[in-house]
């Protein structure tokens, strides 16, 4: 059984600017929350040279305003929790998130994920759980000994590298993100600099396909700062790979709200903090 | 006919954080626009005392936040044109404004008009043309040697009470609005302190109800910043008093985009500002 020592009004996934925007108003209607995130929070903001619109705000850096939004968060007594959501399931009245820092247990969820979907691998969905996984830390005894790939979208793949390499006999790196650093791993560690395009296996994993060419190998670590929101909540509705939500952003998942990029188009600041405040004030409405 | 000499991409009606950031995004995306509202932009924000929860800007009041916000606007070139809207119809390709400082036309229409509809005065819409008008310097030469009442919801209320002195015989003012400066009026004036609760008459308007009193008039003048939307824009759907639009901030006229407080609750920040960031890219993106 979970131990399911820790209880919240609301559970925020994720700490870019929709998560956080969520944070700051379920503060605000004074509801107890943890936020789970990546240990950036928001690499896609990180990255933008100047943004000029967004109200208010002109002329800064897009690492400029991630820095200003975390310390707002922060300064409102808010802390972000750094760990990757596997799953979400519900066990009525709460909802059950299972995360590699332990189990979290809220009344209602906000999804705020960013753009995650796109980057799924042809055969990931099938072979979730038969030699695909997104957490190393949690299924790496399962490869003691055998050949893993770890694809990187995130930055904290490099830690399930290293990790899994005291573990497996051979551990193919395909770092998928700017940022990533390759580190210093060791020497059963092959740096891979090319983008994954099919899983193929007879029932479980056998090779992972890198354009003409292909690796054998018998467990693939998927590292992304979100597991696609299709995975994470099985049963919630997707439109055009996105998570589907009405003018409240809620979802068709009773309690489950979502906001952000994950909701789809534009992908863009001001509309993922707005969206963040009303997510997070419809779900402190369906709690009081 | 009316003079069409002002064509825009996108007409923006309203001013407060709803309309200034659609009005920073029509222009990220190089339209040209039109942005009409009422004389002081959102007396809203500027009576919140602080604003805590629209993240990047902690701490600050209404009022700094709204200055803020107009030096944005101002800084990106985009100019405010102090204009009452009377009333948009749709002249294929174009939508023509017809306001109190002239027409204008545009392609595409972002209404960002703020709380205005739970305003409305029982009677208002039916004597709407039969003695009820929005407009003192439209229409006061309809009321010449006659009573009126200005019902002052904006602060532009008390100019129109000085035109219509000069051409009524009598004037009651009925300020409305926290800000409500009486200024000096004429011997003709009588400010009266009650709030308006019905319009009654046999064809036209002939009196105007305070609570267990009611004023005999000829003419009544509702000065608000805005025109209830579906005086408006005749045909717009409203869902409660607000307009009903989909996530795209769509209303069921096409090329009509809606955003904030006019689109209902939450009456937030964040929420409008996000709200007038995708009215004014799904606007762009139909014109391109």
């Amino acid at each position: 059984m979970v131990n399911l020592s820790t209880e919240y009004d609301i559970a925020i996934v994720g700490c870019g600017p929709a998560g956080l925007s969520a944070a700051l108003n379920a503060k605000a209607r004074r509801k107890s929350m943890i936020v789970l995130g990546g240990d950036f929070c928001s690499p896609k903001l990180h990255h933008a040279h100047k943004i000029d619109n967004y109200l208010g705000l002109p002329g800064l850096s897009g690492e400029e305003l991630r820095e200003r939004f975390l310390n707002h968060v922060r300064e409102a007594g808010i802390a972000v929790q750094n760990a990757i959501v596997k799953s979400i399931f519900k066990n009525d009245p709460f909802f059950l998130l299972n995360t590699s820092k332990g189990d979290y247990t809220a009344r209602a969820v906000v999804l705020a994920l960013g753009v995650a979907a796109k980057n799924t691998i042809p055969g990931e969905k099938e072979f979730l759980g038969k030699g695909v996984s997104y957490c190393g830390t949690c299924d790496a005894n399962f490869f003691k000994g055998k050949t893993a790939a770890v694809v990187g979208f995130a930055r904290g793949a490099r830690e399930e590298v290293k990790l899994l390499s005291e573990v497996c006999s051979k551990v193919f790196y395909l770092p998928q993100h700017d940022d990533a650093f390759e580190g210093r791993f060791g020497e059963n560690v092959e740096i891979i600099r090319k983008e994954p395009t099919a899983i193929e296996g007879e029932k479980t994993v056998e090779f992972l396909h890198l354009g003409q060419e292909r690796i054998e190998v018998n467990g693939i670590f998927i590292i992304r700062d979100f597991v696609p929101a299709g995975e994470l909540l099985p049963g919630i509705n997707l439109k055009e790979n996105y998570i589907d939500v009405d003018g409240n952003m809620a979802t068709n998942v009773p309690g489950v709200f979502a906001a952000g990029d994950c909701t789809g188009k534009p992908f863009q600041l001001a509309k993922a903090v707005g969206q963040g405040q009303i997510a997070a004030l419809n779900a402190a409405a369906l709690l009081s």
